[in-house]
């Protein structure tokens, strides 16, 4: 459980100090965000679809409609999801060209996902969902109705293979390129969540609830 | 070139009204981001891997390591990038769970890759990338070496198969549940580009640039 095991497809070939295969860092990099790419492969082309996420214990959990043609492609045999979440936290800008670079914290998993067909999993997913989003929201929401949860498809990719890359790290140039008068440096990045916006059609004795007063995510070490 | 050919794999089927082929509209997401998703097929399998970008005109540039595995996948025959670039503008909180939603804007690109092997066209490449990240840089950094120019890969995806994807409104509930007391609306999200940090080996007389105070970046409509 605390390490995913090595495959030819995730062993790092580059740089494999910026990789790890630590289920903590792993989780901590995917609980932060909640916006995913998939790729599948679909008429034997590649394909990249951005979606929400949630990470559900061992899983992640992907949903949208039936005939979402992102999540029909995955539940074909053999058509191995690939699943990269990644956060830029600042741009690197080096005396040189060449050793400008990002500073980032990304994830990357293999497998193949699974239909959640069970009703009581699939509920579960959908609260999983939605407390990803927002934590606490899952019992202030109407819950889906008998047609919502049938017009949905929920999925899920197990959390068995795949890696953590991490740049966190200076500017790193060449010792002759240090006296150069270049300026050199970071510029650092965030996600920033703004205060929330009513909907102009929100009855007007609905006050924000506290887990809107702010919104914030949990941060990962960086 | 003001609006891209639709082909099967572009054409939406779902929410139609939220796409678009329309290069302006293109190039204002490309323009505004600088990290990219990149999917292609291996050993039979996707592979999503984040990586930075520019856009050269009617290109997008990609550039690593001459080994490195992504870029050699994309030069196999047959084996087009799906390339996928997304902002996230904001959660939709609405009152049922089923409507929660995010709004975003994203292109998805497909294209055979190809290398820039001519030398002047691959120079211009690398400035590009240089450029995209910060308008004004080239000029100031110390230039690729014969060497760091031979060991770097640049490729180009022609942009001329893909879309737009926007969502950009409020809550979308039913008329039904208006009245419920839970709260709805948006939670803003942008992306923040904080002060400057120095190298601590830049030389002390080495003055920020203008085009790093502050830093930004072109916004596109949303």
């Amino acid at each position: 459980m605390s390490e995913l095991a090595v495959t030819p497809r995730t062993r790092l070939k580059r740089r494999p100090q910026r990789g790890s295969f630590d289920r903590a860092a792993i989780d901590a990099i995917l609980d932060e965000g909640f916006l995913c790419h998939v790729g599948f492969v679909h008429g034997g082309k590649a394909c990249v679809v951005p979606t929400v996420y949630a990470r559900a214990g061992d899983w992640l959990v992907l949903h949208g409609a039936q005939a979402n043609r992102m999540l029909r492609a995955l539940l074909e045999p053999q058509n191995d999801a690939c699943v990269s979440v990644t956060h830029v936290d600042a741009l690197v800008l080096a005396r040189s060209a060449f050793h400008h670079s990002v500073n980032y914290r990304s994830v990357i998993l293999y497998g193949q996902a699974e239909e959640i067909s069970d009703a009581a999993e699939k509920h579960e997913a959908l609260r999983v969902l939605i407390e990803h989003v927002a934590q606490g929201r899952w019992k202030d929401v109407r819950q889906p109705s008998l047609e919502e949860f049938q017009k949905t498809l929920a999925l899920r990719v197990p959390i068995t293979e795949g890696s953590a890359k991490v740049r966190c790290d200076g500017v790193i140039d060449d010792a002759e390129d240090l006296a150069l008068g270049c300026w050199a440096g970071l510029v650092p990045i965030e996600t920033r969540f703004g205060a929330p916006v009513r909907d102009p059609q929100l009855r007007d004795d609905v006050e924000l609830p506290a887990y809107l007063a702010p919104y914030t995510r949990k941060r990962g070490a960086r």
